[in-house]
């Protein structure tokens, strides 16, 4: 009785609101709500309550926002699971159309790879760099949209020009942005970009799950009175 | 019963005191106490354990205080919520009078938002900064009060200066604070406004909300035995 | 009876699939399983649902994947545990065999330590270094199996050479694998070994063990409404 | 009775052995236990399970381990607490008595407080520090224990050499400990130095605790769609 109240409990709460991030996570396992009626989630992900954040800057010609796009993990069996989608870090340009008001349904996009990402990390105050994408690789549409984005110095170290350009040869049509970013607005990207790296590359997650690892059978005599010099792996 | 128990047990939580701030977390959810009785909490934040540190620095003239405020998020859906206010470092100055003393009625403050937080982190050795702030911006006092921080170096790769500067023309009044940081002291500093960063954000929670991606339905034959070439975005 | 409940509901878990880590987390708890039948469980790490993850590099002779390895922690009593043995992280090389095509089946490892990660995350543009390793170390087949992985310098602050050299005298083979890492590759590897050098020298996890530090029998007169210059350790 | 049962569980459990670290946080809870019965824990501190972890290096003349101590928080009210004690990197030092071997009776501890840390973290390659500790400082035994740790250059950029000098004028003894510390296992500590302060200085425990926010009553039209130039502070 205790389990099914438990897990009407659990049920009716997809109906309700949280704004407690662990209660979600805490849902998301779908075994306690399959026991005691229907699944409402199709997927591990729509169970989940998620917070949307980005880092936007405002300048005269257009805005720019960096948001994370986390992994997607596959399940491998029923003790583990393995990356099957790498994340992002999503660029997203709104054109201005006047002071500090900018075009929100003209929005262009770029996905920043992990790679990409460690290009910006490491690029030196006086380097430039150049990412081309094509939305449609691999598949009947390849070549139709180009899009590039290119990073260079403004010069005395004090930032870099931001410039994307999308060419969609379907559509006719050739849309340039270009943002201005400070010195210390890139501390700011190159800081989050070396914070999400290990979230988009799935490293974090790894992490996490690794955690409960203790050999509670291997107890040996003196244990835990001193450091060992004989600790590390050699593989 | 074991439902409203269980409920009872978590409403009561609210009268008692706890150490654990995980279980506060848990009792975060409106839903579980919503389905027993009244909803104490009048707001989200209201029911939450919270911790508040800072990093101080007691120097001759002043003492100057660092500690993080993080982000408001608000709910779009059900599913989801969107940061509404970013988080910020709060620096907190206070006068000295006398040894080891200061004045803890006197103090002023100064928000440092994430552009400004990653300016003080790509600080170079020899280089200066200095911030404006109004806190009565696009209100009728606009322009009353005019807070100026200012961070020069001390010479010799030592450390800089930091200077806050409070003009209040309603009170007539013009504070100025003065603290000395070290070398030392401003690797402390950066160091934990890097680690913030993401966090007044919100990209720290937003990695976190976005946690227990697997996609279940997805298996594949040959899948989990190796890496493949092709699991990249490009967008 | 709600607590039998509750412990069934526990166990028949194990037959389930979770996509939730948390609540994996959660049945790692021996206590919980065992008051209530057999523990199905004869390792906690078996109980635990893990993710992984690695960061791949594709290039014309061989492709290399780094993943993290979590170190292990033993019980001292029923209040502590500590660190037994080390994490690292894994490198693997796989050779190709035609374009984007690798031989899944011949890979070689080797166990990046973390003095050995300290390097690779300190080294100089211009800087070299190898590491030797002897899988049999201390066995009766100690240098039977000799392994060297060296980084150089690609020239021009462009990255480095990844070489791994495999000789094993009881097989008579002798295996190289070499695979360039750009500029940008080598921030993200960078970037990943200093995020998971606290997690494989078991930093995170005691980080996370000891939170709930709340001294709640200590009250003293005053406290909470300022900083206090005298609350650091001399020892 | 389901919440007698669950106390009883509750309670239980501190007679048990448990892997799962999240567990025992969950316990620390105290009003989950004192509601059925006597409080077992004398202290918050005591009912967490710990997990201990270092990093040590081995020498020909001494070992020299590095391991954290978290800070202390001291509840204000029932809602909230504050650090009352800052954490700090414990070093420990031992003798070497041969080959491999140490004294591990015979160690000498220096608790390197959050500047200290930072000093280390942002020492030039060719630069020296010292730091004097007293651990009697403000008691009757002030100056008879002195306590020094120098770091110094190894030269071209190699390291540190790692002196510890501790004298006692009680004791009539003059030790002194030295350990060369190569340029990677200073990149090892300067990168779980960057890791822990956040920790010792209670950030990262305040970033946790102001998790649950989410302003749930103050939904505006056309919030969600897009990013809003005004959503900083300024104060």
């Amino acid at each position: 009785m205790a389990l099914s109240s438990l897990s009407r409990f659990l049920v009716s709460r997809n109906f309700g609101r949280s704004a407690d991030v662990k209660v979600s996570l805490w849902l998301g396992s779908k075994c306690g709500i399959s026991t005691s009626g229907p699944d409402l989630a199709t997927d591990a992900r729509s169970t989940s309550f998620k917070r949307f954040a980005d880092y936007t800057i405002f300048k005269g010609k257009a805005a720019m926002a960096l948001s994370p796009i986390l992994p997607t993990f596959r399940e491998v069996n029923s003790q583990s699971s393995k990356l099957c989608k790498r994340g992002c870090v999503m660029m997203t340009f709104w054109p201005a159309i006047g002071t500090k008001k900018y075009d929100w349904n003209r929005k262009q996009v770029f996905a920043l790879s992990p790679t990409e990402a460690g290009n910006l990390i490491s690029l030196g105050p006086e380097e430039s760099c150049e990412f081309f994408h094509d939305p449609s690789k691999n598949s009947s549409l390849e070549g139709q949209v180009n899009k590039s984005l290119k990073l260079s110095p403004t010069g005395n170290d004090q930032g870099y020009f931001l410039n994307l350009m999308v060419t969609n040869k379907i559509k006719g049509t050739n849309e340039r942005f270009s943002v201005p970013v400070t010195k210390a607005e890139f501390a700011v990207i190159r800081t989050i970009l070396t914070y999400i790296l290990p979230h988009i590359l799935g490293w974090s997650q790894s992490a996490i799950s690794q955690l409960p690892q203790t050999a509670s059978n291997l107890h040996k005599q003196g244990f835990g009175t001193r450091p060992d010099p004989a600790l590390e792996w050699e593989m």
